[in-house]
């Protein structure tokens, strides 16, 4: 077993503190990661705050990590001693089901193992990666192409797939017409990823606040939707639109602005159940899905696809002990457009 | 102007009673069509007791006509006199929006003219089929084929569309797995175009009241869905699930029945929203979709598949008089399966 360095919640309204953790000790296809950035996902936030249900406090969140290999397993293949890798939001799945035999591991059946608050094959329970190392089985480890900077890596592995996947399901390219709802972490990524794969690609936020963002990162148009003349004037616009937002939406205002065959993939949860009118589902033969992070080999394409691309976040560098900070400023939207933690401040 | 015997709305609360409208002079283009069959949707019913929003009273209903061509306009090409034709939801659409041109005039960008309480070219409304003879664009009109039974080709026109249009465009065909929710007149028909495609079929009923007749349709496994059972055993088993109930549903059991990249598609609509929760849509990149009638070339492939390969829908013949009644069966779902109006009853 390994001590190491750490931060972690011990309860739904306590702040974020530094304690030390247990990592494993290296199975045969077992890597040991040293970490070096750990990004900050809403997810964190609603799962040590209680939100997404019950919470084995105290528990150590993040799932965007990135770092480099300092020992690895006698069996492991895929990786050696001093490559740069990277970790999401699993660490394991069933590998026998369906759904994991077809590369979808983030839809196994039987469940698979997340990267924080899940319990391990060994009986413990999962710890994330706002912590130094990490020891991960070396098939849900990435690699991160040297051209993307590791801090802006970090992202990547949750944000970054977590758009490109529907993007690339629901063939965003050449001659299609993408909106992005919300601009956070997410939604910048969908915009840049969106643009790079060829659609025509139009921002949908609260405010025009961003919009000089928006367009550099590729948006060809930029809306408000607290203007109700945006749903009128997009009114059956778009082949897909992408929902990053995780609070309720007016659905109908949403879906009409769907063409014939489109589809609204929601990214982001509200805790309650959407109202869908169907009647907005009959126009246009509109869909409504939902899309979850993406498979393993999935997310090497979408880091080797960054990489090609030139795309990567943007970053906000934290020190361990501003995290809490942090977590304020997601809830106020004050992020541009993401947080990164620079671990070696917990070292 | 021909006046021709019909059955009208004329409140939403009053019975249908026998009247007498007014049918325009041939243009052209039209097509005159001597009545023989009328099938009661339930639609009709939403329609007539205001239930769908305001109604031009008095009002005659009815899209699902068939008949013979008894006069055709100078320009008709593609019908002639003693043809044995059809009519649907719509009598017309603009011609000219993306969708029409790509031959999906149910989902007209310009909204299409539909059977009746639409407002037509010439400023009046539009009348269906409770009646002895209607006039509609001879592109809006269907060759029905000779081996299929006028009184059993009327509900093809809208119950048969309905479903053929979802279950071929999300493919339904051998070695996939499809569910069908509700055993009417839609539920049914759905049932034998699913098998006929070579779909396995399973039917979601409230009771096993109707298993016979399911199995004997071509499910192959028939299910109440009062049993909660119900929903554990059949968990991620389908590719689609057509939905024909318009009562509201429980979304978070219905969609857990999905596998990967399923789709559940509603052809039946309640009139409030439908809560939808959106982990539900997550789990196996689920999607809900909505569905309306089918284009007009695709209705005529619906016809002809229906000839070649057999299938009929099973009808309860009624006359004129008997439509009030018709009525408050249908409200009981006590119809096997739908009924038609022989409209010699009307002459």
């Amino acid at each position: 077993m390994l001590t190491v360095n750490a931060i972690a919640a011990t309860s739904a309204t306590d702040p974020l503190v530094r304690t030390t953790i247990q990592r494993r000790d290296l199975g045969p296809r077992d890597v040991l990661i040293e970490i070096r950035y750990a990004g900050i996902c809403h997810s964190d936030i609603h799962t040590v705050r209680g939100e997404w249900g019950e919470v084995p406090y105290p528990l150590t969140v993040g799932h965007e990590i990135v770092g480099q290999v300092t020992e690895v397993g006698a069996e492991v293949s895929k990786h050696a001693v001093g490559d740069r890798v990277g970790v999401g939001c699993m660490v394991n799945s069933c590998r026998e089901c369906d759904n994991c035999k077809a590369g979808q591991e983030q839809y196994c059946l039987n469940g698979n193992t997340g990267t924080y608050a899940s319990v391990d094959a060994d009986g413990t329970i999962t710890q994330g990666g706002y912590s130094t190392h990490v020891v991960v089985d070396e098939d849900f480890v990435l690699r991160v192409p040297v051209s993307i900077p590791y801090e802006k890596a970090a992202p990547l592995l949750c944000a970054g797939i977590t758009t490109y996947s529907p993007l690339s399901h629901w063939k965003a390219g050449p001659g299609t017409k993408v909106a992005v709802v919300g601009m956070g972490g997410l939604g910048h990524m969908a915009v840049k990823i969106a643009a790079a794969m060829g659609a025509e690609v139009t921002v949908l936020s609260q405010t025009l606040g961003k919009k000089d963002d928006g367009l550099a990162f590729g948006a060809r148009d930029y809306h408000a939707t607290s203007d109700p003349a945006t749903f009128e004037a997009l009114r059956n616009g778009f082949d897909l639109i992408i929902n990053t937002v995780s609070a309720p939406i007016d659905m109908a205002a949403y879906l009409g602005l769907l063409r014939l065959d489109g589809t609204l993939v929601s990214v982001g949860a509200p805790p309650q159940p959407l109202p869908v009118p169907v009647f907005a589902l009959f126009g246009n033969r509109r869909s409504f899905a939902g899309s979850s992070i993406g498979g393993i080999a999935e997310t090497q394409e979408m880091l080797d696809f960054c990489a090609e691309r030139g795309i990567a976040p943007e970053v906000e560098v934290i020190g361990a002990d501003a995290v809490n900070e942090a977590y304020e400023r997601v809830l106020k939207s004050d992020v541009r457009y993401r947080f990164v933690i620079d671990v070696d401040s917990l070292r």
